[in-house]
């Protein structure tokens, strides 16, 4: 019998979350208000809780997890970390795979680890109603779950194309109790406007955050708030839970990565399980960690370094970050969670710092490589996931070839049963490659140029 | 902290599936051939391989599994037993509901339990390919990936009205390599003959059977059979691996079921919960055992146990089961898993006993405790497996009523991520309820009186 599932106990999970902002060697640069000057937490205020907010901004290197907050994540958590030993067999490697399983949640993903945060804090608080956009529905159908179960009204604003392509996520997030409608919408200034300039298109993360963000700040009771599901440092906070699980998982057989892999779109489940992990690195430890995009939306491996704005109307403050512009509506490639024109400034920063080696794949070499999963581990991955599992195959590989015990960690972020479109256009052979043009991108980036520079400190050390 | 999931660690996983047949006081009545005579295990080789005929025909109480099923197994088994702790609070009851989440296998629900043995054996036999009905997709599903993890081609005559609901089934099918088309089909004399009398029929289980057998016992090269996903002996064997699972959890923490509750299309995760705890009742355990149906597809609660043919076109030996009668063919309910017209035979004598209380429940009281559950445990469960949580919730409810600390333990069959139309249905208003009137049951009846009698003895000890 070959051990497949590291199981930790309840009474195991981790009680604090892990801030990477403590540990980094440079600071982040600061977010920037309309004036150039960096915004005050007061500024954020009509957006998010002050309790969110101090988060935010915090440089304290351990935050509690509440106790409350720990008695709903147990419906799922600790999630199980797991040997791909079929793969592995497969692929005739000497590497050894593991995956955390973060597709077992009630919404099947990472996202409800942090939706679950954002709810009970806002609840604390006394906000009654949250607002959020969400691209492929992972996001909105995991906010939608953690409102349900703590008790606040949810809005959720789905990228057209999504909503269009994928019904079933709708049906999840009323099931779950929530408001779900197409973005843009009738609904807001910012939809209104785009429907009227745009009247055909598939939408964006971008213009859909502007349209949660109009309708949480223009509440006359001022009850609402806005919920985003990546990105921002508490977000990114709050699933570090993934990666300490992982740690203490992988400690109890005796293991240590020296691969530590996930998918980025906004950057949120690779940092949470790669954080804790970026720490070891910064002490000392030599781990390569590579988060993963596809080609059609290349900011980490392409996009500059620059101040932007985190959506299309040029709400939120300014974000030092690596951006392919504000402007940049991607192709309706299936991995949909994978579409932002930004990353999240802490993902960002530790790329500039030189702690993360980013790669980019095509989207046939995933669905390649997620058929392959399915077809050796049994489980169907989300287009997301299948970006990651493309390193993790290639890394197999090289470790073959090397003839080396590799140990390589992935984020398996959510499964792909709500994604079948997108499998069937694959075998039938209607999917294609897309490599975003370089024109296409100055283009977007063009807008960029008067914008403040983001002169990120670099140690050299990596 | 209080414990939501107990689970079993891999090497504790159960090594001999349990087989009810041994232990029932009163013996089996024999399927019979068109003489009337029993069949003889012969008779069953053009359709299913030996070695699966032997565990039909078994008397044994006790079945090894193979070690190399246990490996596939090991992907998601031993599967987690959960405390439903969240809809015994907002209950406010003081049972304590415990279920086997069957809902974690890669195709989602406990059908690959047996997929995997049966593609198994057929491996073993020299078998190169299997063909197999499917109603909702699940027993299709599960199939498809036994056969691509175990090396087997795989065809899917697939129920006409979920191949058009659920396309999301087929694409799940065709991931795992399977061939999966809509029944009635042209592709057989059985299907041929009912597209031309009925070209608008939503189809059945009975039909997509009689195209599925048809396939497999004219294979030129006799390298095909027939698999089945419940109903017969061997598969219901299979699926006790969940109730001595089940067992040993609950024997962990000192629990021992006062009531055992599965929903029961063909009978298979009934069964498969059940019969073990079947077997305690049988020597002299205080259990109540209930199999749930829906009002729409009455087969144990107000069906007659006659002998009957398991499909639609007369092929399948007489079984001796409670049966609505072979031409039945039922309103499309959403839950599209049981709409059997029959009942697996090993159940059926259970209930002849007197060792079960099966209880019938209208699709919208189904659907009511379906939306109660997703929104206290978080989880959303199949069509099917709702009907068993509109049972626990009654029996928790009188729980609180005779202020009686009950344990319950029920069969989590599936999710429902792949049946959200159903819910879309429900909470749009569009789903009514259904009894089948009395009248067109008797219709269907009618054709059975020549048979031969199923007289069953019964003992009258419960």
């Amino acid at each position: 019998m070959e051990q497949i599932k590291i199981l930790l106990n309840e009474s195991d999970i981790p009680r604090q979350w892990y801030n990477l902002a403590a540990d980094l060697p440079t600071p982040l640069l600061p977010p920037l208000g309309p004036d150039g000057k960096p915004v005050s937490p007061d500024m954020l205020a009509p957006v998010f809780p002050m309790n969110l907010i101090e988060q935010e901004v915090s440089q304290q290197r351990w935050i509690d997890i509440p106790e409350e907050i720990l008695n709903i994540l147990y419906r799922w958590r600790p999630a199980p970390l797991r040997r791909a030993r079929y793969l592995e067999k497969y692929l005739d490697t000497p590497a050894r795979i593991y995956y955390k399983d973060e597709s077992t949640s009630p919404p099947g993903s990472h996202k409800p680890n942090t939706a679950v945060a954002q709810a009970w804090y806002n609840k604390q608080f006394g906000i009654k109603k949250l607002t959020t956009e969400t691209g492929a529905g992972q996001w909105g159908s995991a906010l939608a779950f953690a409102c349900q179960i703590i008790g606040l009204e949810c809005k959720v604003f789905m990228v057209r194309i999504s909503f269009d392509q994928k019904p079933f996520r709708k049906m999840m997030m009323q099931t779950w109790g929530a408001n779900c409608v197409a973005s843009p919408s009738p609904e807001t200034n910012a939809g209104r406007k785009i429907l009227k300039d745009m009247p055909n298109t598939p939408g964006s993360l971008g213009i859909a955050i502007s349209e949660a963000i109009e309708q949480a700040v223009t509440d006359p009771k001022g009850q609402t708030r806005y919920s985003l599901g990546s990105v921002l440092n508490h977000v990114l906070l709050h699933q570090t839970i993934i990666g300490l699980e992982a740690k203490k998982q992988l400690k109890m057989i005796n293991e240590k990565p020296d691969i530590v892999i996930g998918c980025a779109g906004g950057g949120s489940n690779f940092a949470g399980l790669s954080f804790p992990f970026v720490a070891d690195k910064i002490n000392g430890d030599d781990i390569k960690i590579v988060p993963v995009e596809p080609t059609a939306c290349p900011t980490m491996t392409r996009a500059p370094f620059v101040y932007d704005f985190g959506d299309t109307a040029c709400t939120t403050p300014l974000l030092a970050m690596h951006s392919l512009g504000h402007s940049f509506v991607p192709p309706p490639i299936h991995a949909g969670g994978l579409r932002y024109h930004g990353m999240a400034p802490l993902v960002c920063q530790a790329i500039v710092e030189g702690l993360l080696e980013p790669r980019a794949y095509h989207q046939l070499k995933s669905y390649e490589a997620a058929i392959t999963w399915a077809r050796t581990e049994g489980f169907i991955p989300a287009p997301e996931t299948s970006q990651a599992i493309a390193a993790v195959i290639d890394e197999a590989q090289k470790a073959k070839q090397e003839r080396k015990e590799k140990v390589i960690l992935f984020c398996y972020s959510g499964h792909g049963l709500m994604d079948l479109t997108g499998y069937d256009a694959y075998l039938s052979g209607k999917l294609t490659d897309y490599e975003l043009p370089q024109e296409e991108m100055n283009k977007y980036l063009k807008e960029l140029k008067n914008y403040p520079k983001a002169e990120a400190r670099k140690t050299g050390k990596w």
